[in-house]
């Protein structure tokens, strides 16, 4: 299944590395904490970090009722997103030929707020079991004043591209015979071994679904290929 | 010194997380690769990540000479661009109470393309030397046909802030005596050993610069305070 190619998500230069397949782009979108969002305030385009949910084609996402980003994408309905996860830093010989390979998705939505306590409890949900799998059987539910605080928006995404560059670095034939180290830096994101809250009993076991995460993020389990399909 | 306070860069939501330094700001500018700037085509925001290069209050990044993102900015003469650093993953016993720590910084500037090859070489030596510092003087320098290939733009940032979350998790008093697990996961951005070019002779050193980098960047000295000042 892929997303359909229009104007605005097909991918121009580097059309080789792009990727419109829909499992391609939520397991990027899935490999990641934090998107990037981009919305206009007074004609002029801004762009913000934040952490996200995803279901299927829809992402959710979550702020205080006062917040001006919330405020730009209920009013502009529309939203451009984007994660990206480099994945190696490729030196070359030449200063030209300096790339690196990475893993990007770009993502195209309709904006809506929820507003039903039931709905909004699924998109934080979502966002929950996004920041860390199954967490949300594992923490208190969020209260009738907690709720009321936060405004909860779901992104129907309308249209995708992901654009995936994982090959060696190129190079000008005729500059092979330079004098000039090359090579490659592997990056990684990664996490270290979970950390308890000072406040809890000693010997707390660390429970299984933190463990998981652990795994699937620590350092030996965490090469691109891993978050690939 | 600091970047002047203005409506655009004033963080109103954590106000006690923001920073206005100078140095502090781009020493998240330096602790990282990419940054995601947003511009605006056809009345609509984009968000799209890119390398970049840094001296002083001066931005560089460079594209070819036909990129929609790079169009955008030089007719609309301004930029907002964010980097963003997750240092660790927040888990309390309520959802509403989940967060990260992360260094965050937000640049708004104005655009202004270089158009003579000794300005260009200028940019596009700061983006190398940005991405492995001091690597501009260990590879060949862009040929004319390189250059002419390349656009190069300054971005000089008008104003800015960074967000610095490195706080421990907040959780309501109450919560403390639920039966869930709570606790930081502690997350990295690291380096693994730089993997040689395979058509450079066998044997060949990995050169100082490269080294350096690694050293900087790897697993056991890459916490957040090392990126701090």
């Amino acid at each position: 299944m892929e997303y359909q190619k229009s104007k605005t998500n097909e991918v121009k230069r580097g059309a080789k590395k792009a990727s419109y397949n829909k499992k391609v782009i939520h397991s990027i979108l899935d490999a990641t904490e934090i998107c990037h969002i981009a919305f206009i305030v007074d004609k002029k385009p801004f762009v913000q970090p934040i952490n996200f949910g995803r279901k299927g084609n829809k992402l959710y996402i979550h702020g205080s009722k006062k917040n001006r980003m919330t405020d730009a994408l209920i009013n502009s309905k529309e939203v451009c997103l984007n994660v990206m996860l480099l994945d190696s830093m490729k030196l070359t010989r030449s200063a030209f030929h300096h790339s690196v390979n990475y893993r990007s998705a770009m993502i195209f939505g309709t904006v809506r707020e929820l507003k039903s306590d039931a709905n909004k409890l699924e998109g934080l949900k979502s966002i929950i079991n996004h920041f860390v799998p199954n967490r949300w059987e594992y923490c208190r539910k969020p209260n009738k004043n907690e709720l009321d605080a936060t405004r909860v928006l779901e992104i129907t995404i309308e249209t995708a591209a992901a654009k995936i560059a994982d090959s060696p670095a190129t190079e000008n034939k005729e500059d092979y015979k330079l004098d000039f180290w090359a090579g490659t830096i592997p990056v990684k994101m990664i996490c270290e071994y979970p950390i308890p809250d000072e406040h809890l009993q000693e010997n707390t076991a660390i429970p299984e679904h933190v463990l998981d995460f652990y795994e699937l993020r620590k350092m030996e389990n965490n090469t691109p290929a891993n978050n690939k399909l």
